[in-house]
This record gives C-alpha cells, sequence and structure tokens, in this order.
C-alpha cells in the first residue's frame, strides 16, 4: 500500500466503529479529527468529503462480519450447517471480532433510510446478496435431499434475516440476551423444520 | 388545555415526524424551528432542553402506533385474530395514519442505541410492554382452546416482535414491499400453527 492508500485505510478503520454507533448524520467532523488524530484537512486530502468516508466505513464494516461468516462456513460441510452459523455467529457475536455498535446494515438501515441515498443503497445491496446467498445454500441443501423440496427458498431466506435483524435490536435495546437466545431457538427449529 | 399545553402539544406534533425520520442527533435546532414557525426562545420556554422534546416525540410517535392496534384488535373477537391484526396494521400500514418515518421503535432502537440512554429506556419499555401484551393474547388463546397448551407464549411473542421489526428494516431499505408481504406470510404461518 502506499502512504496515501495506508492513511485513507488507517480513517476508515479509525471512524468506521463511529459511524457505525452515531450513523451518517450523527458523526461529526469533531469525532473524525478526534478518532484519527488527523486534521480536518489530512481527512479531506485523502477524501472528497464526509459521504465518501461513511460509504467506505460501511463497507469496512460490512466485511468484518461477511468475513467472520465465511471463515465459520468453511469449516462446516452440508447447507443445513452452512445456515446455522449465522445463527451461531449472531448468538454469539461478542466472542467474534463484530464490528463495534453492531449490524452495519441495521444501523445504516435505520439511520440513513430517510436522509442518505448512498449508504441507503449500499445497505439494501447488503440485504439482496445476503438473501441470495441464502437462498443459494437452501436451493443446494434441496438438491442433496437435506431439505424438502417444497421449501420456498425465497421466503425462508427472507424471513430468516428480518428475524436475525430483529433480534438484534431488541437485544441491543433491551440488553436482555436471553431474548436473542430464545429468538434464535425459534430460527434452529425453522432450519431443523426445512 | 391551556396555551402553554397547546404549544407543547403543536412542537411535539410537528418535530415527531423529523426525530422519527432523522434521529436524535440528527434533528436540529433548526430543524425544530423550521418544522414549528417558533423561535429556538420559544421551543425552549416550552421545554427544558432538546432531550425532552425527543423522549415527548417519542410518546407521541409509539402511541400513534398503539392506537391504530388498539382500535383494530377492538374489532376482532379471538385471540388468533387479535394477533393476526398486528400483522395485518404492519402488513398494510400506508393505509392506517402510521408516524411519518415508519416504527419509533426501531428508529429509535438504531439510531440511540448508543448515543442516548432516556430514549433507550423509553423503546425498551415499548418493547417489553409488546411482548406482555402479545404473551397474555396469547396465554387467552391457550386458555380458550385456540392455541396448542405446549406453546410457548414468551418465545413466539419476542420472535413475532423481532420479524415484524427485521422486515419493516428491509422493507424501508429495499423498498421491497413483496419482501414485505412474504415475510408477514411467515409470521401468519406461524400464528396457524400455535
Amino acid at each position: 500500500m502506499s502512504k496515501a492508500e495506508q492513511t485513507k485505510a488507517f480513517i476508515i478503520e479509525k471512524t468506521a466503529p463511529i459511524f457505525n454507533k452515531k450513523g451518517y448524520e450523527g458523526t461529526s467532523m469533531s469525532d473524525m479529527t478526534t478518532a484519527t488524530g488527523l486534521t480536518k484537512g489530512s481527512i479531506y486530502g485523502n477524501f472528497a468529503n464526509k459521504d465518501e468516508v461513511a460509504l467506505a466505513a460501511f463497507d469496512y464494516n460490512l466485511q468484518k462480519v461477511e468475513t467472520i461468516i465465511r471463515l465459520e462456513m468453511a469449516k462446516k460441510a452440508g447447507a443445513k450447517d452452512k445456515l446455522l452459523v449465522y445463527i451461531d455467529v449472531y448468538d454469539n457475536f461478542l466472542k467474534h471480532p463484530f464490528p463495534q455498535g453492531g449490524c452495519p446494515i441495521l444501523n445504516t438501515a435505520t439511520d440513513c433510510d430517510d436522509t442518505h441515498p448512498g449508504l441507503k443503497k449500499k445497505a439494501a445491496s447488503a440485504i439482496s446478496n445476503w438473501k441470495n446467498k441464502i437462498v443459494v445454500l437452501i436451493r443446494t441443501g434441496i438438491t442433496c435431499k437435506e431439505f424438502n423440496k417444497n421449501v420456498n427458498a425465497e421466503k425462508v431466506a427472507l424471513s430468516f434475516i428480518a428475524t436475525i435483524e430483529g433480534a438484534i435490536m431488541i437485544t441491543k435495546l433491551t440488553g436482555k440476551t436471553d431474548y436473542h437466545t430464545i429468538i434464535m431457538q425459534t430460527l434452529r427449529e425453522m432450519i431443523e423444520g426445512l
């Protein structure tokens, strides 16, 4: 990496947790200079504007989650076990290097849906990609006769994601991890019933 | 209502959609003066600070949702039909006087979870109250033999709420109402299977 690329990567790494916690609107220039120890001029010497930092920060946070899932899935063979990885990871996210502030899709979704179209687009793509990955997994499971051939992959995938995201929201909000555990139990039964 | 109470109510009514859309951090004093047509001095003559306006705005938005649900439930007799009201309302929320910006619990949950403890507490209470209402409904359904006696009311209630909130998030983000419909179908089947 060039010196400029290193500085950009450093700015992203340091500001990503703040954007994830405080949202796009809530993250100030002073948050960014404090987190990086850099001046405003130095940050904007590397990024055109706050938008560009926020978009890069979202990618950084999302990649963190995707890497955890990919590494855990690589350890599993069947479609059912791979699908259960999402539950295991989200049920034990404190044990994994999850982004500070929680799920970047959820945070971006509710922070930006009315104020920042660029971030909204990125988070919407993230949901679509996630849904498509689960659909492929379920169809593989159907082909391998792990799952019933009548399973509606699209419906299961979307309901699965909705429940995971809703569970994170409820748990962060209430601080009750037993709520999360009990909701994940419903999802496990859903997968076992496919 | 006294003149002061009327002014307070007016400020809440006008700022509630903004807090719901832009979040606590994202809502500026200038947003508040523009929405109300009042000066900063006039707003702070009626509220101690931004916190107080935000908390009142949350209550206002939540009450809007609760009123819709209460009115629709009053039209239904059985526990199953009352439970299905949540799905019907959330599946057709554009047909109801839903708060602008969507579900206030979801918006508050992700906006404030790391920055505003007062709002967080209110949204957490809203989740608990909602969960308790569903638990009571399910237990009534068990007593009336509408639902199976082995149903875990707590688990169903929490999974139900998680899925509804997750579905709203996904739909607002992607703009795909068919995603919402398909997830609500999963919830309908869940209720039918109780």
